[in-house]
């Protein structure tokens, strides 16, 4: 692998191509650009943005010389680099800017800790709503959900819950709120990310999680990258998009339950 | 990141914790091993190796001073490294086992292609088995699991096949029938592992698909890696694991259906 460089005034741009109306998965990726200080254009807010997008994901694609076709965004395009899969970018972006936490072996750790809150956590959490099919609305598989949201409140948030803290517990994770290292990373914005999306799905199941006392390293993580300045910042402004009924997380009153005992 | 150094005799063991009797996601792990000629451990053949997986994945361990705790196996240790996640492990694996493309941004797009494979088109089908909870027994979901295969067998398997055939007719693909680079690389492997477990468990889909015509280059890409001089050997031996109703892959003859029209 490359030792990535340090971005350069010649560095090309950063291109996120990603939906718009939803923070979706996309959202991870910008969390990152946004700690770091660093620009990036964004096709969730470019007039024809969607145009781009779905020419990079159509069937008519096969991609170009060196890059393969992308199945579905977040697509991140740097020079002439195109490249998908979030956990992927993330591992492109994180070295490059700033937000990995050192040197040698550290990268897979760091991997580890993203891909465990994104295609564990972040991915069932999706799935309480597509128990059926990805291709279904959720009016078609309502009663489906409710089980299924039932089942993972009980069982899977504590397992996700517990695991982070322990993280958050053992010598790895460093001095202070971090998770590897002592030094913030791009797991801990995708953590971040993903806690703050099931808090918004679920806020009686989470809001009892953090009143158990079980958690307190994970809720204080939380807070912590709340209160980066940037982090901050952004989230106060038009460019942080509200979750809505499209995307990743999905608030129904029905299916905000907090475990039966 | 560290460029990875080729294997010499002074490189610590590779140790592969994983679960015993199924083929699972370790299988992917095992794969990249088989085709390097580079030799292993694996806690599935080994006497008290579930007792190493469990403390591995204990709620009581705290990893150690440089490894965070695994959330759930696979798991490789390698010397002093201790890292978790399929496409973590096989992102840190592909280089050193010579099973990368080439230079350079190379490693992002076979870590891509190796995702889609992984925590897209496998994580969908054995999603298929648990739609309700992946705590509960297929029998306590069995309705919904055939809802959720008649749909997935029509929309998802032609999505995942259309596009690991497109990849394979795009230029980036190279001479010979392997994804990237015109090598074979982790993400042949992992692809051809992920067919041949769908194949298992949806006979009749799959064969349809092949029936068709449309997906040639995959199908021929199946063949190519099953005809690799070690993965043939391997393929044949007790080391390969056969398929059951614990795994991912999973057959249950109501559920070997076809897609309607």
């Amino acid at each position: 692998m490359p030792e990535p460089q340090p971005d350069t005034n010649n560095d090309p741009p950063y291109e996120l191509i990603y939906w718009h109306v939803i923070p979706g998965r996309g959202e991870h990726i910008r969390l990152c650009f946004v700690e770091a200080g660093v620009p990036y254009s964004d096709t969730a807010f470019i007039e024809g943005g969607m145009d781009t997008l779905h020419t990079y994901i159509s069937e008519q694609n096969l991609g170009d010389k060196v890059n393969p076709p992308p199945l579905a965004p977040p697509i991140l395009k740097h020079g002439d680099l195109v490249i998908s899969q979030t956990p992927n970018i993330l591992l492109y972006l994180g070295p490059r800017l700033g937000l990995a936490a050192g040197q040698g072996n550290d990268i897979y750790k760091v991997n580890a800790l993203a891909l465990t809150a994104l295609d564990g956590f972040s991915n069932e959490v999706h799935n309480c709503h597509h128990p059926i099919a990805i291709d279904l609305y959720y009016e078609e598989q309502k009663e489906e959900c409710l089980r299924r949201v039932k089942d993972w409140v009980k069982h899977r948030l504590p397992k996700y819950l517990g695991y982070f803290e322990r993280v958050l517990s053992g010598t790895a994770s460093g001095e202070g709120p971090w998770l590897y290292g002592g030094v913030l990373t791009w797991a801990d914005l995708v953590f971040f990310q993903t806690l703050d999306g099931t808090s918004y799905m679920f806020r009686k199941a989470v809001a009892a999680a953090k009143q158990s006392g079980k958690y307190n390293r994970v809720f204080q993580h939380y807070e912590a990258v709340k209160a980066r300045p940037r982090i901050a910042e952004y989230l106060a402004t038009e460019k942080r998009q509200k979750y809505s009924n499209y995307g990743v997380y999905r608030y129904y009153e029905e299916l905000d339950v907090v475990a039966d005992e």
